[in-house]
């Protein structure tokens, strides 16, 4: 079984949106879309068995049942989707993921949202920079609500890069939001930001986000106790690890 | 030849429940399914060819017959078989072994216990946690007998994880028992406590653990000299080395 | 979708001459084609979709469109297209490339300039070497302007080397250029020489080179600042980066 | 032409034992084969042409005719093969490589004698222990000619543990001899014993061993030289090099 | 296009013997070959299209025409091909370049003269040693010209090694010349001995090598430059880069 695994039959979604939540630089997307999850309960809807990702699995807190440790989670009242992922996607995997990804978005007319970071400091009182790009009705759509335009020329690369890039080769409608943010650590206030004036525009409503700015420190020092650990763990050689509270 | 060779048509299972023993995080899993062929002096039942194994044989103490690195084990009264393994299995073969093993399955009605330890020293008189994890049935299995579910999130890697993750995919009834253990040596009272209060439970029947407990140290030391031999090997060149006694 | 996308359907384009720009020594074949784009204000014609290109997406300072890294610009009154790169192509899928850029040549009947440096120091008041190669009826078209011959034995290799190798296996027209250019630096005045006694007269018409020498330092830092940033990409993590003014 | 290319039709054998002399720990089994190869004056009988082996030629002293680096020889007389090699068979080449040679095995009904050190040091005056494993009839013909089963459970790895998995798996007779042997000086006086207490009686008639011990030292010489030039070969470039006398 | 590109209908040989000068051991067969051509002003008969050679192009000093790094030149009075190299080719592709040259080959009914040097130093007078190997009536025919057998075993590796291969296996008429030579430095003495007592004699007409000798520390410079020069080149990045006169 290749692709994606609905488990939830009875949650009925219209052209829904997606925010996508691999981890990147500043973990920003991954810090929103799970961020979103958590805020809006969104249900756990699908398991992503995409080739490529890592013969791992992963459970929660609480929960005997195993998942996939890339998953879908869905608010049908929102007609909304996240994509949160446990485990990082190689590059050599993203082109393969992206396109197993994008065939099964045609069946249910999804709308994604991209997010990537872009490494820069900034003063402690700053705003990060904000800015969206788009294929297709992207642009226009990013337009409409006033999301600026980007101010300099860039690449975006990584899983993110080849979700994009995918996008662009085939003419399917997709944004994406690019945010400053520090490179060496998860930046919780940029995600925040990336959240307030750029998923909220889009989506079209507001999402609280206190959460992630109120707990900015002990996020941060959760999220590099995971990345040491992902860094230690030994893959020739079965084992369970822990995945933290702000994982 | 690909797949299990079944040496003893005169052993009948029916529906058995199968114990994986690779080799994986302070050697629990290995550990536990070895004192459960010894405890219930299980036959060897099949030899196991997979693509990706690697292709070399072993043999025992006193037996002239070669055998694979790979094998099963069977008590046919108590309806059990045994995984044992004296080579580890690499992350890239994993997924193909998963494979291989659970086409097997199928013909039997295997119900498989996948073990895993997780890296997490403690205090000598403290008794490690040990939670259980499943897909299909496996989950509601493990409230029966009462074993804990994860009181935290978690991944699982190696050859155990991509069983795993081979048995959500393809949505079969699978059990996993996670266990606490120091990481970087064998844990032989780590596998006792799996074996006495997860294996046990789940098989329906009490199983003797003096036998890891009195001889901890050996064993410690033993497979310590065992992981030093493997890193010492050079692959290029054809020899014979020993496997040693708690081998 | 594998190949060239071309976007503008309003352009028409009569049996053209490309000049290649894929980042090389000296970066003199970059330098020289994002000159002619700018200077002619040659509109984005064509993405490059060929397998092998590392899967990223580009975007331009102020345009929310997001394109392909590896684009062609094309100007209808002078019958010219421009292949611009933002990403290095790799040695490996070279090849792949050249067959895949060829094969829509002949469909278009397009006769391409291909640009080289050839590392070598220089005194300041010293114009850099340069010579002309060619297959088919590339040769006689360089004699016919004027362009030398080469004054020594050498081995073109690289992205630029496949897609001449490819031309030789093909038997088909094509011109290489190769300008004696500092190796370690971007060097906009051999870019500028490039231009001026070697595409112009080819091209037939004067290309202004004033801006590449006026800006020559300038361009040599942000040139550098660029490669820098390049070599500090973690390309498992997703991620956008400026691509700089003089990218 | 892949396979066996036997060079002498004139050699009639009748169902004959093949004694392996792949490189390995101690060069036991390879000194063992060219003892047999020297002593009974065997003739070069076939070329062996599998894929995987490395791509050279060899040539001999005095002898014009080039010749394939692994080789058969054989004995008519004594209804003896013996496999004789001039380069190491890379891990991954050893099930291909087994899978051709016991694919012509079929042919002639040949019963193969594979060749094991396994590294221990030893006394001077003491004896290496020797015992036997197998597969099929070959655990039986070990016990009916007297050579002990092992006292200590064991793996055998590189070309030769692949050339015994491979009749584990095809369920052929195989006999392997292993004897303890120093793991980093070629072991002449360990080669000796393997011949007069292994492969004589599995033979049926002893083998004169009086050159492998009388010349031990000029052997272990020889072949610290040979091992030597090999790491320093530079495989990127073509060479000839010697093999020395008693290669 | 792959194989021999055949350029020049108008040359017409019979039955041609080839000598074969890819770069080895002290450049031995590489000096031959191109002294070879030169001396007889050999023309550029075909170019060399084999899978596995790299994707570069080369020009020669004077000459706009890019040509290929492997080239064949004829010299029709003489009935003489050299097979002359601007490249190394590697070991992985070996195999398939000698598949590719072979079956060539056959159409022309093609002997070839293959040419490896063997590491060895020597005094200042002294002559380095030479003999003769190889397959089908190859062995003869140094014989009848009194080329020495090998006085001592040896083995050839590398693209020549390869090549010697592929003509044991299928069984075609093969030389190979094996002279001692400098393993570290171009060593022209050893390539002009080459010439003068192996080459000429299998062809039947003496060839000067005056001019290999006289330049020999001229050459030896050279050559040196130019292995440099290859190691700095950065293959990621397209350059073209001077052969040098004695390339």
């Amino acid at each position: 079984m290749t692709g994606i695994d609905v488990l939830r039959d009875d949650v009925s979604l219209d052209a829904p949106t997606l925010v996508e939540g691999l981890p990147g630089v500043g973990l920003v997307g991954k810090l929103a879309a799970d961020h979103l999850a958590e805020t809006f309960e969104m249900v756990h809807y699908a398991n992503v068995h995409c080739e490529g990702l890592p013969p791992v699995t992963t459970y929660e807190d609480g929960d005997r049942e195993l998942v996939t440790p890339v998953r879908l989670y869905a608010d049908p009242e929102r007609n909304l989707l996240a994509l949160r992922s446990d485990v990082p996607v190689s590059p050599g995997a993203a082109l393969e993921f992206a396109s197993c990804l994008e065939s099964w978005y045609d069946d249910g007319e999804v709308t994604p949202i991209y997010l990537s970071g872009i490494g820069r400091g900034r003063a402690e009182e700053e705003s990060p920079g904000l800015y969206g790009v788009g294929t297709g009705a992207g642009s226009d759509r990013l337009a409409e609500v006033g999301i600026d335009s980007p101010d300099e020329s860039g690449l975006v690369s990584g899983p993110t890069g080849a979700l994009l890039n995918h996008a662009v080769r085939t003419g399917r409608t997709a944004v994406g939001l690019i945010v400053e943010s520090t490179p060496q650590f998860p930046d919780p206030e940029a995600a925040a930001h990336l959240v307030e004036d750029g998923i909220g525009p889009l989506l079209g409503f507001a999402v609280p986000v206190d959460d992630l700015i109120d707990h900015a420190e002990e996020i941060r020092q959760a999220k590099r106790r995971l990345a040491r650990q992902m860094q230690e763990a030994d893959e020739t050689s079965s084992q369970a690890r822990p995945l933290g509270m702000y994982q």
